[in-house]
């Protein structure tokens, strides 16, 4: 019997990014650095660290005015006020604002701590944000990758959550191209004929979270490459993930 | 340059468990019939199915008897009320009872759809029940199998959970051994030489994660083996991992 046997690879040597670089060329001629050959149903995961520092999507925390609210959250919780005030602007919907934890739906409408505004990996007084479009970022990079490759590929756009109820922070899929986000077992049986219950395992978000392992938080491993996954195949998007306010139990 | 290699094997063959099986015996078996050397450091991924069964904790609904509560809850949802009754009984407390969804706090601690009672891959009027200890399952399994192939293990019992904000479900660890289940970055610094934000990163549950893509629901595959993860090393538990009632903002 074959083995079922996926591999997970870093790659390796990537720089830190610049604005305006095109990540798909970047990815492409560190993979070759490496001597990676890429083969038809490879996913690239990348972390959304360095889409957003190549798109631009950074704040000089010297260039924010805080407002009222951004200067009293912050003064009670010992908060830079601009910083808030970058997660306020990031914000549809408040969540929760309690604890010195501000949880927020992002205009994306991802729930996540401080609407995706990070201070880690960037230079003293630089936040970065996510993504304007995550789905869109990573259709760019597909397009680029498969011809350079000439194979199909799938791409994920990553980054590091919360959830409720677990400790602890896993990463997941904001911007998927290529595949779709979710396996579907809608109206398949199991060992005993018996129809699943489980109707979608959130593959995109599995696959993030797998990558994470590789990339880890210090490694300097942004980009990871997926090999032996076969993914459910079409036209998804990350945007499919979050679930609508109205379907939500838990806001 | 070395490549950061993690590799993710689903181990073939295993049969139907039935109960009073020694899981750590049957997978030792089906390891060494694969013809898979076992490296230290290696991480076994287990589904909480087969270890439910293993137990003995299943439940024939024939001899269940439904409560008022889960009858009416039952007739109103067309849900089977000794179904219903099981998962009352599993429970500690009940978060939400609407749209007919029931998600229960188990009495583990974890949060979870039905409490963890579960109707797919068991017989027709079966159901099982989450294990009573994940981690002693986890440390028998562990025993058994560093004694086997005289190395050091890790072990992951997993389970298939939905989560709040985001569609589809993905795998978790219910129990842990061999390994802490956090990556502890407090005190690490960036690339920047700035301070991580991120604090821990709930390893246990991306390795579950990244398992399921091997063992999907319908290929028979409930143990997992993954190479090349450093894992954090030390004794800890999957009961470290969810998150107690009075720190958490979503119930």
């Amino acid at each position: 019997m074959p083995l079922s046997d996926l591999r997970i690879i870093g790659i390796p040597g990537i720089p830190e990014v610049e604005i305006g670089a095109n990540l798909g060329k970047l990815i492409s001629e560190y993979v070759r650095e490496a001597g990676l050959s890429i083969h038809n149903q490879d996913v690239f995961v990348v972390a959304q660290k360095i889409v957003s520092k190549a798109e631009g999507r950074v704040v000089h925390l010297k260039d924010v005015e805080p407002s009222l609210l951004a200067c009293r959250w912050g003064a009670t919780h010992s908060k830079d006020p601009r910083l808030v005030e970058v997660v306020l602007r990031e914000s549809r919907r408040l969540l929760r604002m309690e604890r010195g934890l501000l949880i927020a739906e992002t205009r994306h409408g991802f729930v996540c701590a401080n609407a995706g505004v990070d201070t880690s990996n960037t230079a003293m007084g630089v936040v970065t944000l996510l993504p304007e479009d995550p789905d869109r970022s990573a259709a760019q990079i597909r397009r680029v990758l498969e011809k350079e490759f000439g194979v199909q590929l799938a791409i994920i756009v990553s980054d590091t959550f919360g959830r409720p109820w677990r400790e602890g922070l896993v990463n997941v899929a904001l911007g998927v191209a290529g595949m779709r986000p979710f396996a579907d077992y809608r109206g398949q049986t199991d060992r005993f004929g018996r129809r699943l219950e489980i109707t979608q395992m959130a593959v995109a978000d599995e696959l993030a979270s797998a990558a994470e392992l590789v990339m880890g938080k210090t490694k300097g491993l942004p980009v990871v490459l997926i090999r032996g996954f076969a993914y459910p195949e079409g036209e998804g998007h990350g945007a499919q993930i979050p679930r609508s306010p109205e379907r939500d139990l838990f806001r």
